[in-house]
């Protein structure tokens, strides 16, 4: 039984989350079918390039991940599917197969081939890429419904930026709980910081200069910060909602200072 | 495997929505339930009617679409099944299979007629419907669990006027992305059209003369109108809310003028 | 094929709960997984436990009950697993299994011990719970990877006040048709009633003396009382959100007054 997530941006209250299902188990009736989300924010690539990114490796390998965001024909436009650490990926080449892959290339890449005349189709999500996502699920190889591509559509989230002793990043993601997710990861921050401490800094007069390994570690309603389920340095409050609290949003900058010894 | 689908308004936050799946996974261990939505606004037959009529067909012929929308018992109410277009309808008999067949007759209706004293049941959605849903999707018979019945109790959706060179309809749904879909359907405005050039007017002085493909055939921001997945006449803009944008709102009036060459 | 449940406070926007399932998926390929909800406040484990007590018998006997609330690695906390009813719940001990209980005893209760250091973990409900979760829906034993508990972490509910002719109890759960869910349970009420008639008193001059089965016995727009679905003292009104036409929010005091013939 082939497993296909779901990412979208369509929500819950239409019909058109279960036009695309109903879709698929026409095509596929054993197959296991997935929602990782489908509130997206609409046309929303980055966020549910995060998304993904995050939520993909829990599955096991093997698994068709379909992504329904900006997904209307376009004259020049195209669908693609990719296979990547094991895991497929199956959507419009709108830029959010370059987030997922960051620095690394593709295991196989292929534009979506089994098009008759687009330009009069309405739905392509549930129309054409649920065709290449049950291919995929049966364990059809993607050589079969497309012809290879070079690279997918170049978009770039903006990268932290290091300067000696100083990281400069951003609040990249907000989640339910309010936790304020940087865009510097884990290995960015172990290579610059070399066994220093080190001071957080963000709003006028905020600072942090310990990172925590859980929520807890502090009083409740203190500030911290951790690298979390995200593998992304974290601002977060104990049972508090961050963002709110410290007035912290969205491509707000951030900066990590290094103490030299 | 059977497949039932669910359209109700009991949301996602109270227990009511996983007590109704317990009870079918209970009677029916290996069945498919596919969530259509939860997140019909309470009572309101016309929006889920709507969102089932838009998305049944998706599914696989023989699907069995459980309707839990207003189904509290009520002395003198009935709960019906339906076969329409190969497909399976369960519900109560408020008007909504009425909707759902607009003008064409069901394959057939029953009376469903499983029920001890129905007057002592709290939740009929999940004692009762769900086990006219379950016989049918194990492959049963209406028959055998309902007597027939004539016809649904009517609830009539309000239809366009078309008055020679007029068509005048209204907005009935606005979709999460800010659509404006109408109760204009595509072969209506066929019929009428007879090929000549129209102009679509609302609001005080908006207007658009050309029937758009694809979301994306105008400018970002631009608005535009096409037939789209719903195939209802739909006012949007490109990558804009457009019920926002435009101030169109549920129930506001719109009209075509057919120009005579 | 076992069934897991989950009850998180995770929402739908994140990788979170995605994250939850891939990872249950990759352990047990065959699980069915179903949504109690993941739209519990934040932290809020009476509210979890008021869903969860309510859904869990429409399950199967031996489904598995996930539970997601507060589970972040606390020094000193623990993990656990508990047979009661023929069902099975695992989450964090933090008092939502003695609410879940009531004054029931556990049929089997264990500390889950399958845990290298958990103080390196970031996500112990995906990490740690989830394993618990798979052994038993594969049909393992609790003891096999748990040490016996006493008695989980105690927290309890606010029980209603009985004095002679009066029973004060408070609101307890606004469900989301804003019917007004009550602490006072079908049995307490009919063991200080004895036959007797009463008076429903809340807020400063509103009172109900008659029990309902329906909401539909009172016409539209009027105020009822009935045991409901939950089997507790609620108050609605037919077609109409109570808590906002009535004022009537969470922990209010109500009260019922029995007469003496």
């Amino acid at each position: 039984m082939g497993v296909i997530t779901l990412t979208t941006d369509l929500g819950h209250r239409d019909f058109y989350q279960a036009a695309l299902k109903g879709s698929i188990i026409s095509q596929l009736p054993d197959v296991r079918l997935v929602d990782i989300t489908h509130e997206i924010p609409s046309f929303d690539i980055q966020r549910a390039a995060v998304v993904l990114r995050n939520a993909f490796h829990y599955f096991p390998k093997g698994t068709v991940h379909l992504i329904g965001i900006d997904t209307v024909f376009q004259e020049g436009s195209h669908y693609a599917m990719m296979k990547f650490d094991d895991h497929f990926f199956v959507g419009a080449d709108n830029g959010i197969f370059s987030i997922i892959l960051g620095e690394k290339p593709p295991q196989e890449l292929f534009e979506i081939d089994i098009m008759q005349d687009l330009r009069y189709l309405h739905f392509p999500l549930a129309d054409i890429l649920t065709k290449a996502a049950c291919h995929i699920a049966k364990g059809g190889r993607l050589s079969e419904i497309g012809q290879p591509m070079e690279r997918p559509l170049k978009k770039v989230m903006v990268q932290p930026l290091v300067d000696n002793n100083i990281i400069k990043g951003h609040v990249s993601y907000i989640d339910s709980f309010g936790n304020v997710i940087s865009n510097i990861s884990k290995e960015l921050f172990n290579d610059v910081q070399k066994g220093r401490s080190f001071r957080l800094h963000f709003k006028r007069n905020e600072t942090i200069n310990k990172l925590s390994w859980h929520y807890n570690e502090v009083p409740e309603g203190e500030k911290l910060c951790l690298f979390g389920i995200s593998n992304f340095l974290e601002i977060a409050i104990n049972k508090g909602h961050a963002s709110r609290l410290l007035g912290l949003h969205q491509d707000e900058i951030i900066m990590i200072e290094f103490l030299d010894r």
